[in-house]
């Protein structure tokens, strides 16, 4: 169903509130698609966003969500790879095309990059417009509630691919929220032996429902119990998603000679590290952000390969007028993994 | 001249102490190999031995050293590689060949690496008896005075490798000591464009000699230089051989999208690091710590290719009765680079 007359869309409008107001949708212009939106995810991002941690960037009047899937609902001149009614996803990135970054080949790390969703208006609203280049195709048996899952899944395909992870080596992950889950899943799906280290009880448990070894740092020597389980090797590869000093305490500690840690958390203060851990026993540390264009196939892949696994991480489904509550939900809510927005009214998946 | 009765040996004895002594050479066990000693440079750590800072890995009687070159005196029960007279540096690691590191390959950074000249007697004595596998010969066009900078050399060429230095990018060095200097040697012979930031302006001065680019970052603003002289890209690959606070904010700060770091300083504190570009920007990290075997075969074409380049870097040569002064003159001296000891009365280049 196209878009008629001004359609519901939520803006962040500062000081932890959204308001639901009513928006024309925008016409796609040339090499543009304008999609419906059926279901958006809350990132962590999202969630720094409501917290009043990016106003600067975000200002006070911005439609913010990019974990989404969709229909295309009309295209604009020139754009021949889609078509109305083409199951979709969105990779939210718009380089620049120009800077040194993007002449190296590294556009998803462009100097000027727009970010679709806290540069732009995102996808907490039913129709969505945005450059063609962005899409990617779902297939049909993967559903769209889940298909929301592709753009986190794809970070971790990014992080693991960055990390260089071998089936048969010791990976720990530091950290088990959204993204840490899944790169755990990932990295357990490339064949390594996964542990997550984590403080929450209830992430731990379902860690443990996902298969992996966990620890818990409170509660345990996390360096010992490591080097115990390694032989004395450690880890081969360390995942740094917590974003605290104790995880990177622990990564530098625990990581193996010629080990790599991925490092994943945005780290908004300047930790102590142990520096001489790297040259002792010549670590590498890699810097991971975001995705690349085979991330997203990858994610793809990975989420269609296992439906069951994906819903585990879905604790939560809400209606787009209640994205106020499950902001405030998901902000204390110890329990909550992935809370999905439906952005539009009987969107199935 | 084989060794006949008791000959001179400096022990550290602690307390910025050396004891010039006589020691009755060590007969070579099998596998063993013993070189009339003919120099020995003064290293970073062995004025860190000096220094006091490592003691109770030292001791307080210990023959130090290990930037050697010289000739074999003697070979030991079944050593058919080597004979008398053959003109050798030596690899001072001797790895246990068991630990988890020695079994995935990396020997040079065994969990019970010994270190030849710190964990067990070294070089600053007329005869030394080595392992023969630690063993490399030095070709008849390279003098033996410059042969001692084969050590050091192979340290940089280890760094320059980690970093997979390419012809015609830009890289930083942080801190023109010894180390230093010989890393941008190395990167400009892999024809790096290479900037030297130091601020000691002896050192400064030799950079420019070399030819290198050179900051002061207490002249200047280190970050808005760099950024300038790479067309607002930043360095492809940052050295950090400074060790210092200010070091580690400015590899962070110049280092481009997706450039390189390697950690070559050994940081005995825990510096405060900027996470946050590491993911901005991707960056990665290597940690490098001495060399491998085939780092040797490097230094060696690398010291012989131009021993005038070479024989710049060498500031003093003192007879080994003249130690105590040499390291009392060196700790004070801003204007030294690499001072050698000539550790048989009489050994000739």
């Amino acid at each position: 169903m196209s878009a008629t007359g001004a359609q519901p869309a939520a803006y962040y409008t500062g000081n932890r509130q959204f308001s639901l107001e009513r928006a024309e949708p925008v016409p796609p212009a040339a090499g543009e698609v304008r999609i419906e939106v059926a279901f958006c995810g809350i990132c962590g991002t999202d969630l720094h966003v409501y917290l009043g941690h990016m106003d600067q960037r975000i200002g006070d009047h911005r439609v913010i969500g990019h974990e989404m899937s969709g229909t295309v609902d009309v295209v604009g001149e020139g754009v021949t790879d889609w078509k109305a009614g083409d199951r979709i996803v969105v990779r939210p990135l718009d380089a620049c095309g120009t800077c040194s970054s993007c002449r190296r080949g590294y556009r998803h790390v462009c100097q000027r990059l727009k970010f679709l969703g806290l540069d732009t208006d995102g996808a907490f609203q039913r129709y969505w417009t945005v450059p063609a280049h962005t899409l990617h195709g779902v297939p049909d048996e993967l559903p769209l509630d889940l298909a929301a899952l592709i753009e986190p899944a794809a970070v971790a395909c990014h992080d693991v691919r960055r990390g260089r992870v071998q089936a048969g080596e010791d990976v720990l992950v530091i950290g088990g929220g959204p993204i840490g889950m899944l790169v755990a899943l990932v990295a357990q799906g490339a064949g390594a032996n996964v542990t997550v280290s984590e403080v929450n009880e209830h992430r731990l448990a379902m860690a443990k429902d996902f298969g992996f070894a966990t620890l818990n740092p409170k509660a345990c020597d996390p360096v010992a119990a490591l080097v115990e389980a390694t032989d004395g090797k450690g880890a081969d590869v360390v995942f740094e998603v917590s974003g605290t000093q104790p995880g990177v305490d622990l990564m530098t500690a625990v990581t193996a000679t010629r080990g790599r840690i991925v490092m994943v958390a945005i780290h908004a203060t300047k930790p102590a590290v142990d520096l001489f851990q790297f040259f002792w026993k010549e670590i590498e540390m890699l810097g991971a952000r975001v995705y690349e264009p085979e991330d997203y196939d990858e994610a793809i892949r990975f989420v269609a390969a296992d439906l069951d696994k994906a819903r585990r991480l879905i604790t939560s489904i809400k209606e787009l007028p209640e994205l106020q509550a499950a902001f405030e939900e998901l902000a204390g809510d110890p329990k909550a993994m992935k809370t999905l927005i439906r952005c539009s009214a009987g969107a199935t998946a």
